[in-house]
């Protein structure tokens, strides 16, 4: 048997238990949580098939007492002695994607980043449009090009706009968008809603994500129906999903809603989240989001993605737009750190806009843990290919 | 063994053969080809346990060379005789959801109703956006609420403006869109493209779609990131998945591209599609479009939908959009044959604008058959239920 160490300050204790997919030089992807720096293999602890998966779906189909049982047991295991083959170094396992995405949602909730999106893209009219406060705007985005963190990203091609027509090529302005990601457990039948109550029944915990975003071929596509091309060839998250209980203590009254919200999307409970993000460009860190002030809480996101009667399913992933604060450097796309590439960067002790090809993000958060001290997201990380399969 | 009598102008006959999913009273979903007024049972037929299966979903990943034995061989054995177990009056049988979706994509690609719309909703502006003739507009879909035929729909709930401001409740617009899907059954990797010649390689045939819209609800909701709500409660395909082979004698040029179209989005081969659509409302055909003027085709669709490295997968739905004609009575959806509402049809002697509770729609299309005769796609149905769920 071996007792796990967790070094001091670690962001993945006790308080944390992230889950991922993960695998070991020979075998196959299964479950585990990471403790400190170590993976428990949960299939190998707990002797439950499910965990021998390789995607948490079977798991978090079983809905949340059960969510709760499985956390305290690993919790006590975790704390005391654990079967040596159980357990892993997280630098010796390869990480898989923890979940298969059924839908994938991506909202539109920061309304720094709305009102500056609308000012760069629309200069000559009121930044935000005349729904934005009153519904969560989002729209569905590609679940079968969600990756996980470290996957590299080929730089995509599409159409731009240029003064002499339409060009297709690889885009010339391709950006990040930091996020939090909420990962559905157990669903909802078609024809009933989900209300703001009932998100800790349905969401099984968070990820973070890298919407990766080509800006150039999005802003010519994207009328009248929203973004396609610009956003389908990747998006980014984290390997460990943080379950909803891990973020107790990062619980926080969200912003003030003026004009008052339907009542569909009023709330009783605080789902605001005190959770801290880093953006690092080649390893310098040019931004520091806070989520704290997303003016729309993902218990009211879920509220309104199924109000209309849609059905939500276990691997739903609906994520949270890009978190920007109201500073320069507390914005979470390059598109509004530079202004719409008016006003560059330095990184590296260059002066950057956009990606260039070789270029590695990550985004990493914090949050407040219930045993007194942080817990930490897993990063979210991708390096740029250049563009592959070139037209000629 | 039984022969299979197949009815003097049938549109199932031995050059349509559709795949679908059907039980019997007591049996498991499983995989069947319609011949006349029969289903035949494939598993039990061939003794091929990927038939077994409720999805065409692992057939369909067998690929194109695999497609075309299996046709040859189904036609073979429906012109001769039968195990009398394996064979089922198509009366006698439940359709199920042919495949799981994977990504659904909807795209914009009639002409006509993408003017219609331009003018009705953007009265004073030019009809048709500036990207419109140069990439083939779409968006991605709620996959989830992808259901088969017969389907009851809820009427959906959601934010509508009034001159009050917003409310929430049952969509007072409720309407239909008239369109081809097409069913990829190979997919291509992450970063790869597909060419306008590679269709045949991937798609393996094509459905009727009803994409149900609340066009209240979509009118308030879809600026600047495209429809959510008004369109994720419902999309309704048909049950039988009419496979390309069967559509060759359909094949037609497309309307001339001007301008001319960037190099990825050319195409070689005719895959414009001479299909006859009829709308009936309550039993009574109200519109009859005609698929053959679609200004982009489904290799073009598939074309762009991959160029900017988006994976392809198995059981991924991508729609044509409403299929219009110039003719007021060839539009696909009532806010274009009614105008906004603005120009009420009769209907079953009454003066109608959107869908009331109680409304059944079919959609229902026939095109050349190989044979000389033509063939048919299943009809889509559905009937409006009154809204479910409702708020205090």
């Amino acid at each position: 048997m071996t007792t796990i160490t967790i070094p001091g300050g670690s962001l993945f204790g006790l308080d944390n238990l992230p889950y991922g997919v993960f695998a070991t030089p020979g075998t196959d992807p299964r479950v585990g949580v990471r403790v400190g720096d170590s993976v428990v293999d949960l299939a190998a602890t707990l002797g439950d098939a499910v965990f021998a998966r390789p995607s948490l779906g079977d798991f978090m189909a079983q809905g949340r007492a059960r969510w709760d049982e499985v956390r305290r047991r690993v919790a006590e295991l975790a704390a005391a002695d654990v079967p040596d083959a159980a357990v892993h170094p997280v630098s010796s396992v390869t990480m898989h994607r923890p979940f298969d995405v059924a839908d994938y949602v991506d909202f539109y909730a920061s309304e720094h980043h709305a009102t500056n999106l609308g000012r760069i893209l629309r200069p000559n009219s009121e930044p935000l449009l005349p729904n934005w406060k009153h519904l969560p705007v989002g729209y569905h985005g590609r679940s079968s090009t969600v990756v996980v963190t470290g996957t590299e990203i080929a730089r995509p091609c599409g159409q731009r706009k240029t003064d002499d027509g339409p060009v297709f090529g690889p885009s010339q302005r391709l950006d990040i968008e930091a996020e939090l990601g909420f990962v559905v457990g157990t669903g909802s039948p078609l024809g009933s809603r989900v209300t703001t109550a009932e998100l800790a029944e349905h969401v099984f915990g968070a990820v973070l994500v890298n919407d990766w975003s080509a800006r150039d071929i999005q802003a010519w596509e994207y009328q009248p129906l929203g973004p396609h091309l610009g956003k389908s060839f990747a998006t980014s998250i984290s390997a460990w999903v943080v379950p909803l209980q891990a973020l107790e203590a990062a619980r926080v009254p969200g912003p003030v809603q003026e004009p008052e919200v339907l009542p569909y999307l009023q709330e009783e409970q605080d789902w605001g989240l005190d959770i801290d993000l880093a953006v690092s460009w080649n390893g310098e860190v040019v931004s520091r989001p806070v989520y704290r002030d997303m003016y729309w809480s993902p218990a009211q996101m879920l509220a309104h993605l199924t109000a209309g009667g849609a059905a939500a399913s276990t691997g739903d992933l609906y994520a949270s737009g890009t978190i920007s604060g109201p500073g320069k450097h507390e914005r979470g796309a390059f598109i509004e750190i530079t202004w719409g590439g008016q006003e560059p960067v330095e990184v590296g002790g260059r002066t950057r806009t956009f990606l260039e090809d070789g270029d590695e993000v990550t985004i990493s958060a914090t949050a407040p843990g219930t045993g007194g001290g942080r817990i930490g997201f897993g990063d979210v990380t991708g390096r740029i290919l250049p563009a592959k399969d070139l037209p000629e």
